[in-house]
């Protein structure tokens, strides 16, 4: 008979998903989030990680406890949390301890350390940043570039790719010797693409600049390596691979050799050498807590410091593998599903080059992301035409993906 | 017999403060707190208010519900929360509706407000301030003066009745034309004396200045009046007597007339028209929306939105009055009892002009603070010699005043 010959049947992405999350070797992961309702489909912890069991715990401790118990007594322990939680999320992003502290919002470090790296650059007025960089750094540094009457060298990168190495050398050369600073996304926040960290700090420190990467997107997903590539500066936010919960405070790096050299614009009492003395004259602490400003959200931090232990409890590595296997798995879904409705893929297909998300893109993508949350489908929509499935690797099922792309098929088809 | 004739004997101070105490009108609000330890006296509401029964539920709701449930989805209601409660804190301080919004930490407000100030007066290089200004305040302003190239002329204000409207006079005089901004704090943080925010908001308009109020130390402690005043920018803290947690987010105000003319210098996403369409150039959101910057933090907003809630169900009249008898008890009781110790008091006598702490000072203040905390009772020290009891009108009671002094008595005796 020549049944033998005949080809299997393939699995169905269902079938498919449920071997793949069954050898899952971080699925017990999932068992340490709150999943309140286990039909839904989230696929955007890359805007909003998953809340963390542990956290629920450490909330109540830190609110009923220490809040309600220990009263302002318990700052005697309070003080040291912006570093200490900082030197917990440094390994996740290569960095040796004392370089990472935990305070204010992406955007306030990202202002902080633009104009410190501005400011160690005196008489350079040119910035090179690119059109595609998250919303929050182009405006921060608009505002800059108004106040100090500085040139941006905007990079109209390609929409998938992101910024190449060589347009950074290109632009480098165009302001020869002028360029105070370059700065860039690590993992861009709608298509994925991963940026050269290495190679593009290595061009601008030729040319004199300092580099600041926001590693938003990064930070929890995939490695980073900000001492191996002589990194200078650096910010993040908590809430998105990290699980720190909405609007958690954020990191910052500042390279350990750069650290008393730059100054902190915004010169705030927590960045202040023997705070309590409450003495005249502002005297930066030593290192890394400089660069805090006002007095840390306790609360907040208690959350981020959760979220950061599981991370780090499951390892980079291991995050990093699932993620490029579970965007993989989307890929193919979207080539063999979704391309013949009209979508393609928005992010770049070599894993090596891609974060821990996938842009589905679709001329109709906005009206198709609000139907799906509708249906208990949740991505987002990124302008123009993007679908974004985020995969947090310590929560994201294979399933979820297989079945997002499913309802996604449904409501095109 | 002579006997009606003799004195009454006086009451002890625990007998007074009982009785004060039974009469309060304001006695059940103290139920509505997480008093852990009964036996605790707690004269540091002013540094970290107290738990509100309130917000451990809210947060819990918070965190399981909305982080936990709704995930994303819950920005939908989550994104008007920092206005929202703006609008809440906006009449404890005499504004009206959307001049007011929570944000950031109070330094980085503060640099905000500081810079935007400062741009709109462009040519002058004045700012007057006070050297006994919250060290936050202070420091901010040197880094701005070093950047800037001002001139900051420090007042040098008696240490009980803070800086007076004559040498702000005086000041402003010496830089005729030349001062850009008079930034003071209402309340001060160690004496309590009150400045006269109307007139001297009314001498920098005259004099063509602008004029930024810390309110830290009198939100939901004093009456504040800043449209009245006519006050330009005002920020403030809410971790004191607004009870809003550890590290709680601060605010803002702006008054309207101002809103669009300025320009917040930290220009986030947050501050953006139209923030999702992720659109090239910033375009700044009307009204107070664009004085936010990064994503604000959602779990420590809400703790905000509780503990300002019970202060405006309290009702600053009334919070007020309490600060008053609160703060009049404890000067009595440290002439009584504290004074034939070598203690004296560090706060203006006249109760118009004193906030809702006082400073209790001694040569041995420090050392004197440290055992008073081993022994149950918690104020805070200030440099150099002030033992601070912080009355917070909702929780603090006449008897905690009484035991303290009581205790302070026994260990300088």
């Amino acid at each position: 008979m020549a049944a033998s010959a005949e080809p299997v049947p393939a699995l169905s992405p269902l079938d498919r998903a449920a071997a793949l999350d069954a050898s899952d070797p971080l699925r017990a992961f999932r068992d340490q989030f709150v999943i309140a309702d286990p039909g839904l489909v989230y696929v955007d912890g890359n805007s909003l990680g998953r809340l963390p069991k542990a956290t629920v715990e450490r909330l109540s401790r830190v609110v009923e406890a220490e809040w309600g118990g220990e009263l302002i007594r318990a700052w005697d322990h309070w003080l040291d949390e912006p570093a200490r939680v900082g030197d917990l999320i440094a390994p996740l992003i290569g960095a040796a301890p004392s370089q990472v502290i935990v305070s204010d919002s992406t955007t306030v470090n990202f202002y902080k350390l633009a104009v410190a790296a501005l400011d160690a650059r005196p008489g350079r007025r040119a910035v090179i940043t690119d059109r595609d960089n998250f919303p929050t750094d182009r405006y921060v540094l608009e505002g800059l570039a108004r106040a100090r009457d500085l040139v941006i060298d905007w990079l109209e990168p390609d929409p998938i790719d992101g910024p190449t190495t060589d347009a950074v050398a290109a632009a480098l050369a165009r302001h020869d010797g002028d360029v105070a600073l370059v700065t860039l996304t690590h993992v861009n926040y709608r298509s994925a693409a991963i940026a050269d960290m290495a190679a593009i700090t290595q061009l601008a420190h030729d040319a004199g600049a300092l580099v600041l990467w926001d590693l938003s997107h990064s930070a929890g997903a995939v490695n980073v390596a900000l001492d191996e590539a002589d990194v200078d500066l650096a910010v993040g936010c908590t809430y998105k691979f990290l699980c720190g919960g909405p609007g958690a405070p954020a990191y910052l790096y500042v390279a350990g050799a750069l650290q008393d050299e730059l100054r902190n614009p915004i010169q705030g009492w927590f960045g202040q050498r023997d705070q309590f003395a409450m003495a005249q004259g502002y005297d930066p602490a030593p290192g890394i807590v400089q660069w805090l400003a006002g007095t840390p959200g306790i609360i907040a931090l208690a959350a981020v410091e959760e979220g950061v232990r599981l991370v780090a409890e499951a390892g980079i590595d291991r995050i990093r593998a699932k993620g490029i296997a579970l965007t993989t798995f989307a890929i193919e879904l979207v080539d063999t599903e979704l391309a013949p409705l009209g979508f393609s893929v928005g992010s770049p297909r070599d894993p090596a080059a891609r974060g821990a998300h996938v842009a589905i893109r679709h001329p109709d993508a906005k009206r198709l992301t609000a139907a799906l949350i509708d249906g208990g489908v949740v991505p987002d929509f990124r302008e123009p035409d993007s679908i974004r499935f985020g995969m947090s690797p310590l929560t994201t099922t294979f399933t979820e993906i297989a079945r997002g792309v499913e309802q996604l098929a449904r409501l095109a088809g």
